[in-house]
């Protein structure tokens, strides 16, 4: 990216972290496919001497970094961390003690379910400088690469979205007595096993057994694949489909707006 | 960005558009600065033969277009558009007929209230090829900025997403009823204006005055501010320090969360 005067890695990393002596930079990879990472994001990557990184990172990203960075894998296919957070976080501080600059790098946006903030307060007690580089989250960008935007004038007038499991991988304690607004778009993350639960919730909270209800799952990778329903046949279709996480859920009139264009 | 083999233009639009003949991509710009575009978005915008951009667009992105670009601006200061949403539809039909490739470039991402999914089927209806590159959005982006964000393990769970305005730059009919929970976060796109009537609506809603709040202006640009306080005197304090727009506004315990690193 030489010669861009938009690209350069120095000014990339010098903007974002107004100190402009950031060791730790939380960095959002996006939500899969490697060419979803913002610019900046990319030379932190290339700048870095240090990327510890999550499992769902593309492996493309990581053939970015310089020759002789540090690289560093602290997620693993069937837990949400290898490592405790608080082990993360002295392995941060750790690496950031060794080399100039450390970037943690993260599926998604740092700060949409990531735990970026614990790892930057952790960084911040000590005096390590850390700087946030955000990233296209897969609670927006799943939807939108079936054709779903969150959304859509006369259709859904705000979004919100869930972390769909707690810390013991059960549903997590969502107010689902407030999700009734059948103007409003409803995203869930990390909730593929959780579907038929979440499914029961709704219809319990009064939801109406019509409403449209799609799962993308390895959403803007090459082999994403989005099963479209209602509340009353998604969990069965999607069980048949037999989709694989990670699967974003999306619940609301959006969910059968577009023209699923693929 | 030759050489690189997750970066040529080539590749880079073929993905997004899986039928490989996208005749016009909608292009989410990001947040305000530059290099949080996706390395995807600026592929499209240096293969792009036409831009029609909006006003929260940066400057730095149009100089990528390639020589002879023709860009045209459908946005100006005063309104959120300069053309109806029918004329910039129609726009990008007639365009698409006059160039191989139309980019359609929106600050954020084009489905976060973006209006993408009416051009997108306005094409998708007259058999004009198009896809959707998401960006990174400032209802996540902008708190990021100033180190808030939009959830944090054990103070939000979820957060919600609102345009403040209506059609006529009034506020929105929102469900106000609907935002007490204290473990979540609520934040409102383009509410500068109308932030006295969101804190009375949130207060009579039941919210309490010590809700913290901030407001995040210019997010991620030179010239962004930051101001917090709570709902009790969060309207004050931004009219006391005569923040413009575009702003984000963050409503929940987040607001005060972080460390307010800058």
């Amino acid at each position: 990216m030489k010669g861009d005067p938009i690209l350069t890695a120095h000014q990339t990393i010098g903007q974002i972290d107004r100190s402009n002596n950031a060791r730790v930079l939380l960095v959002g990879a996006g939500p899969g496919d490697p060419e979803l990472i913002t610019l900046k994001g990319l030379a932190a990557i290339r700048a870095a001497d240090c990327i510890v990184y999550d499992r769902l990172v593309s492996p493309a990203l990581l053939k970015s970094a310089k020759p002789g960075c540090e690289l560093i894998f602290v997620g693993k296919e069937n837990h949400h961390h290898t490592l405790p957070q608080d082990e993360i976080n002295a392995l941060l501080a750790r690496k950031a003690g060794e080399h100039t600059l450390v970037v943690r790098l993260k599926g998604g946006d740092p700060f949409v379910f990531g735990r970026g903030l614990e790892e930057f307060l952790y960084l911040h007690e000590r005096n390590i400088s850390c700087a946030v580089i955000p990233g296209v989250t897969s609670a927006i960008a799943g939807p939108a690469a079936a054709g779903i935007p969150v959304t859509h004038r006369g259709v859904s007038r705000a979004f919100h979205v869930y972390t769909a499991h707690d810390r013991n991988d059960a549903l997590a304690d969502l107010d689902f007595g407030s999700m009734r607004d059948d103007a409003a778009t409803y995203v869930f993350l990390m909730g593929l096993s959780l579907l038929p639960e979440i499914v029961a919730r709704l219809l319990a909270a009064g939801k109406a057994p019509t409403t449209p209800v799609a799962v993308v799952s390895q959403a803007t990778l090459p082999d994403q694949r989005c099963v479209r329903g209602t509340l009353a046949d998604i969990a069965g279709a999607v069980a048949e489909a037999g989709l694989v996480a990670p699967a974003v859920i999306v619940v609301g009139a959006v969910a059968d707006a577009g023209s699923a264009p693929r």
